[in-house]
């Protein structure tokens, strides 16, 4: 552990705005050639969940969207559109707190987060949102294979996206969908050398990579959304976002 | 912001066991030259804070410690060593949460986290624990200013540590000192194109910093605990711990 280790990160250049359908894979190939690149085993591609969300489809008008009576009473609590408010219930399992301006909710994927994730600045319509992707895994995996088939490299792949967190201020970059890697990197047993307690013990890989990640892209931004990593110490294999999420029964702070 | 735009992170290589009252800036200036780097105008170097604590002499050996009631009553709930909690308390502002094994603080210094950051593990002795350092933010500036002297390129330092998370699994690194920027990038106005509600608005540049770090730290332990990264997109200036964090009466999971 103690030799020079390398860590470098480029953002892939001249990615076009994204529309639906688009073919992120062809883009991909494009900007890692654009940037010098040549996809090698263990790279690790990371992706704004926003030019997922816009490539499959995931804008919805506000215009169409039918208010139900729950989300009228807390867009009337929250002073939030209350069309935007029904699509923020659908997109969740549960909400945990809401105050003026703020709505926190367990994400239909399983995540905390604020606004169910829906992003409705800068769509370049009047009305229009954009819900994140269905699946996002599934994204991942469907992207993973796609650079695979194309240049035989085996890599890994997350879909990052910004969130808030409940005591720090700022966002940061975490992993809402990932394919070919193992999230969480278990150290117990590493370093127990007097059989004591140990403070760290599972690392949080996948949202650090997802953090590095957003240093680059400005915010999960559009301008940067595809950060291509090499050097990046992970374990490879099949991982899923639930892995990195804490069972409803842990957890301290839903009530 | 289309540009190429690179990201590298170098791990300082050979950097010995730290002992109290070690200089570590010559000891980062020995790794640099390690490295074959140069410091430039820009710069950002991360630091473990268990090198910190290890440098500024904040073992404490627990057969030391006189143990309180207060203490005891908390141990006895969470299954922990009633001296251990005893410096839990002592370096806590309040106890947010405790489930046996777990006690989740507000640390003195302002920020949530388990047992008040206190390191247990890997001291090499029986009884030695490990507490955070007295003021990481001045630890920064030191180091800070220490390197500016020798290298006079104005370059911003980070304290980090590994934080667990209310709702996800694994640690993830995080800013707990810091000097030599704002850690926080404010980019409300940067893309508000049709007047609407923004969803990012201001980025904890810092803590992504923080957890990019750790990344090659492998969880901020002490094999790899300084991080010389170039080509992070930072605004410099006088910036401190206290920037981060949410204040009290903005936060909705403390109770």
């Amino acid at each position: 552990m103690s030799s020079l280790a390398h860590l470098t990160l480029t953002a892939l250049p001249q990615i076009p705005l994204i529309q639906p359908g688009d073919d992120l894979v062809a883009i991909t190939l494009a900007g890692l050639k654009g940037a010098g690149l040549r996809l090698q085993n263990g790279d690790v591609l990371v992706y704004a969940s926003k030019i997922l969300s816009k490539a499959e489809g995931r804008q919805v008008a506000l215009s169409q969207v039918q208010i139900t009576p729950e989300a009228r009473a807390l867009a009337q609590r929250t002073g939030k559109d209350p069309r935007l408010v029904t699509l923020i219930l659908e997109e969740s399992a549960q909400v945990l707190r809401a105050r003026p301006g703020l709505i926190i909710v367990e994400h239909r994927l399983g995540f905390v987060c604020a606004n169910a994730g829906i992003d409705a600045s800068n769509l370049g319509e009047e009305d229009g949102v954009l819900l994140l992707p269905r699946d996002p895994d599934a994204s991942a995996r469907r992207l993973r294979a796609g650079l695979q088939q194309a240049t035989h490299a085996d890599v890994a792949v997350i879909i990052n996206d910004s969130h808030g967190r409940a005591w720090r201020l700022g966002t940061v970059g975490v992993a809402i969908g990932l394919a070919g890697l193992h999230p969480l990197t278990d150290r117990r047993g590493d370093r127990d050398l007097f059989g004591r307690e140990m403070r760290v013990t599972v690392l949080g890989t996948a949202d650090e990579i997802a953090a590095a990640a957003s240093l680059l892209q400005g915010g999960t931004d559009e301008a940067r959304p595809i950060i291509h990593m090499r050097g990046v110490p992970y374990r490879a294999g099949p991982g899923r976002l639930q892995d990195l999420l804490r069972p409803r029964e842990l957890d301290l702070f839903r009530k």
